[in-house]
């Protein structure tokens, strides 16, 4: 299903076209803007998206999919990621319109479509296929602690909270870094990073015990590069999802972290009675524990200024410059080239 | 399954009866010793149990089921719980025929044997049951943050590595602390745990990003409790199973934690390229760890002294008393009366 060739996507956000909920459909138009044939959102049709979402310009929203069939697409893909992945009720007619009308399904969700009985038939009658994108496809070994013997340079993102740029950071790594002549590999380990690259391990959803084997495996299937620029999950001190970040640090080994982190934000997503901490407090706790499984050091803050004005963020950025002695920008306003300007020496 | 009332065990070691291969039968054997009819074990067969491992005196080991069968067992229990969780192949034989003796299964193996073929059927045939004990059998939510709403007392076992005495302190916990008259419960997160009490859930089973769900839902379960001693799981800085340990840590969000530590290991079980490390840099770690989600603190160190004289051992106690500045002990050897008298002013 990820060697689809010519995709032509219709995305499904059914009113919830936001940056904040539609997080899948921001960054699939985002980083593969030429595969989107159209959106499918009742509560939005008839706009531009980019006027909700600042990008995307010129793609149709349309109420259903049947309005999209002229655009030819050949995939449905789910587009919003909630919390806890399951599918909203009122979202199963899309998916059965779009089986009956012969396209493939690409979801991110928690519960595999696959298991649902009315879909695989359809899919079956109408020979397409189910990409469930967070069910690893290959067999998930447990870690073994080889991730920090390969010579390739190993830089993951981390961060303040859930839904704050370590993906959106690590892509634009890997850009830059190409631009540069390094041979480098966006290494994806949530369900939008692997849509946008066709491969990688959703490692919130292995069984907990392989964790730290499905990023070092990860790490081992592209241990030819020069550069492997690791999406993060979530964060190390969440009251839900420590577990998964703190099983990807390990098993990845990384030489260089990126913190990345949004000023505005204040608690954390969805926890409101979590304040987010001080980036002095977490670029402690995250080389501590980084440091006996292999040592590393935070070379950079990637900052999301969503919302705030370019100077705005400019004095955010020096602000924080000066706080932490480290490098900062926000990849989507400035680019990542202060970045690459400290990866550079660490290369092999 | 967990609700056999008169249990009648044989369980099955095959040759690796020993302290560390076979955890989950020396730990049945201490904690229900009542219940273990006899080992099966084909290079132990005519030994006493107590020669090999110190305990479980005058229960009989026999090399294969057919030679048990005159003790009325019920269930075979699969005594070991390998790295990986992988089903030897050379036991294959005493399961099926367990099975065709009217035998119920009871494994903590990573592979379901409920999902092999051959298991099932004869398991239907012969009407018993086969016990994935690993396999949640209550629906896991995510992660909310709310077990620090609650007043019950959370202790949560932590090591310095896996396999060091996490369970055996938590339950040694939950006896004394019923014998001063404290209405407390032990919690078990592993399939050793769950196999000695009869619930709970292996937290290194569940899909990753329901970690801290899963012991959330542990504490919130069972809420009504003065006190929740909890089994503790891996190591924080564990190469391969620390995300298990953190999202344990921040879901059940325990006031207190027992770090458990054994005197001579030096290098992590398995990964003799990590070593074990200072006391002080754990304790700190976890404090630190913790704090953001709840804040709790280390209120004694367990030491497992297992292969030491008592003297060398009460030694070793006295220098880590001196080193941490809180209350050690070892157990086995000496109780847990000191962990107690901690606890005790912090009850609600």
């Amino acid at each position: 299903m990820n060697s689809i060739q010519n995709r032509r996507l219709v995305i499904l956000t059914e009113g919830r076209l936001d940056l904040f909920s539609a997080k899948t459909a921001v960054s699939v138009i985002r980083y593969c803007k030429e595969d989107v044939v159209a959106l499918v959102d009742r509560v939005n049709a008839g706009n531009d998206p980019e006027s909700v979402i600042g990008i995307g310009k010129g793609i149709p929203i349309v109420p259903a999919i049947g309005d999209a069939l002229h655009l030819k697409p050949n995939a449905l893909l789910i587009g919003i990621a909630p919390p806890g992945g399951m599918l909203p009720p009122e979202w199963r007619k899309h998916i059965t319109d779009a089986l009956r009308n012969g396209l493939h399904i690409i979801s991110g969700l928690h519960c595999h479509l696959n298991d649902d009985r009315e879909f695989r038939q359809l899919a079956n009658e109408h020979h397409v296929k189910i990409w469930d994108v967070r069910n690893p496809s290959d067999e998930i070994p447990l870690g073994t602690g080889k991730a920090k013997n390969t010579r390739t340079l190993r830089i993951l993102t981390v961060g303040s909270d859930c839904n704050i740029g370590k993906m959106v950071t690590s892509i634009e790594i890997t850009g830059a870094a190409r631009q540069r002549g390094i041979n480098a590999c966006f290494v994806a380990t949530g369900q939008t990073g692997i849509m946008i690259d066709g491969s990688g391990i959703a490692v919130d959803h292995v069984v907990s015990d392989f964790i730290s084997g499905a990023a070092e495996k990860l790490v081992l299937d592209r241990a030819q590069y020069q550069l492997l620029s690791i999406e993060g999950q979530g964060t190390i001190v969440h009251p839900a999802y420590s577990g998964v970040t703190l099983g990807l640090l390990h098993g990845s080994a990384p030489q260089g972290l990126i913190l990345c982190h949004q000023p505005t934000r204040k608690t954390l997503r969805h926890f409101n009675d979590f304040p987010i901490l001080p980036l002095s407090y977490l670029i402690d706790l995250y080389e501590k524990l980084a440091q006996p499984v292999y040592p590393c050091r935070v070379l950079g803050i990637s900052l999301n200024c969503f919302g705030m004005t370019d100077r705005d963020a400019l004095q955010e950025i020096q602000r924080v410059e000066r706080e932490t002695k480290l490098p900062a920008t926000d990849p989507i306003k400035f680019g990542v080239s202060k970045f690459i300007d400290s990866i550079h020496p660490l290369l092999p």
